[in-house]
């Protein structure tokens, strides 16, 4: 896979050589071009933004930086053999990064990012772009950040770990939190390893007990202490079917009950009142 | 503000020296301390990870190192006047890091950040800590990462803006994607800059208009349709009263109507059926 970066802070993406995305690139897995947004300004100050057309705060990142960098960059590409390629454009207004959206990204060949500071890049530039190639406006989560940098290395990590190769033991991926499946919308229980007691804290018995059916079905009761706990809004949404006996008997423990008049609205399952958190 | 961070990729987190973080420390608002979690490992492997009870892939971090890493954290802490420490443990399974934890976070003196990798850390140490000062698990999203270091450098750009003094203008934060006030709930629509025509394509009229009410009409307008298409979930949610005559107008263009039935269940608006997205 081929990943191009343009950006005005080129050194924001040095993580990029570290750890997981940094083995893959060394080992050819990854093929990875981070590119100064400033070498495409010709003037004294490197402009790469102005003023916003109709008044308001903040600043608008120029066209001609941006369309000279990514004519360049797609000129590159296409001369050293990449075919295909998707523009990730990561924005607060865009539709919600997600693991489903992180597998379909890793089975595309060439991804060109393009990080914006202040309040954005110029529209033109993504309505330009996208009558070329498909284009994916991005957000990670309901939160504001500087710059679109720090999504840039989530999303290329969160895509990165799904290639081929790329991690060790491929079995990892099956109990991830949102991995389609058993364990698709539950989040992950606690984890414990070796010493049996630390500062006179034990692991719970279950554990040693070597049984693996009770085991499994502890780890299940855990996923949904934890899911309703911190994400009640994953298992409104869960479908009934997914639960087995159990699980119902764990849920209606946790205080949540089918919920047979918000079913049309998409919710299945309600906390019941009067039943502490 | 101090922050602590305690990680086996200490590099990772280099982008912490650039941009608006890099600034805000090298006034001094932020105090940044970046630790090697393999500091506070005795054997010759300098291992932090072993194999999880009960079975299963992956590797779980080990109690001793991170218990050892937090103490020592902590006196440093507080014997260089630090005081009301918290404990940031970014997890896919935590509550969703949101605006609104950002602005908490914001208000607090410490924080520190217990970025894992494999499996997660044994439970004990959160449970440990939780003992001795607010924890919160986050998740910055739905999706999965190699290890906890990009979603630090998220919440701390999403915190560190928010300080005072660190934004240039102080008035960027009111139209920010996900603000409380006026625009709560809505994302931001398109912005322009200079020239006014690049490559054949216009800015629109209305933005040369000079008429500030037309001009906040249009952008409301563009915001509804990016929130709409993109997040059918936030308009879903948005308060009726949110909305003025106009909003509803608009609202009904992009094919979206009131949603009595659904209400009881959080549902105030829902898209017509027939109405092409």
């Amino acid at each position: 896979m081929r990943l191009d970066v343009v950006t005005i802070f080129p050194e924001y993406l040095d993580p990029l050589n570290v750890s997981l995305v940094g083995k893959a690139r060394a080992r050819g897995q990854l093929n990875v071009h981070v590119h100064d947004l400033r070498s495409w300004t010709y003037d004294r100050h490197n402009t790469v933004d102005d003023t916003p057309y109709g008044g308001g705060p903040g600043m608008v990142m120029k066209t001609e930086p941006w369309g000279d960098a990514l004519d360049s960059v797609l000129a590159d590409g296409y001369d050293a053999g990449a075919r295909r390629p998707a523009l990730i454009v990561p924005t607060p207004s865009g539709r919600p990064f997600s693991q489903t959206l992180a597998v379909e990204l890793s089975k595309r060949p060439w991804l060109i990012f393009t990080p914006a500071r202040y309040e954005g890049i110029d529209r033109r530039v993504i309505d330009e772009y996208a009558t070329r190639m498909p284009v994916y406006e991005v957000s990670i989560g309901d939160y504001v950040l500087a710059g679109g940098e720090a999504a840039v290395l989530v999303i290329t990590e969160a895509v990165a770990r799904l290639l081929p190769g790329v991690l060790g033991n491929a079995a990892s991926h099956q109990d991830d939190s949102f991995a389609p499946g058993a364990m698709a919308n539950l989040l992950e229980g606690p984890v414990y390893t070796k010493p049996p007691e630390w500062r006179g804290r034990d692991i719970p018995d279950v554990l040693l007990s070597g049984h693996h059916g009770k085991i499994a079905r502890w780890r299940r009761d855990e996923a949904l202490r934890r899911t309703t706990a911190n994400r009640p809004d994953l298992i409104e949404r869960c479908d009934p079917k997914a639960f087995d006996k159990k699980d119902r008997e764990m849920l209606s423990i946790l205080g949540w009950a089918p919920d047979p008049e918000g079913e049309p609205h998409g919710r299945f399952w309600r906390r019941l009142e009067g039943v502490e958190e």
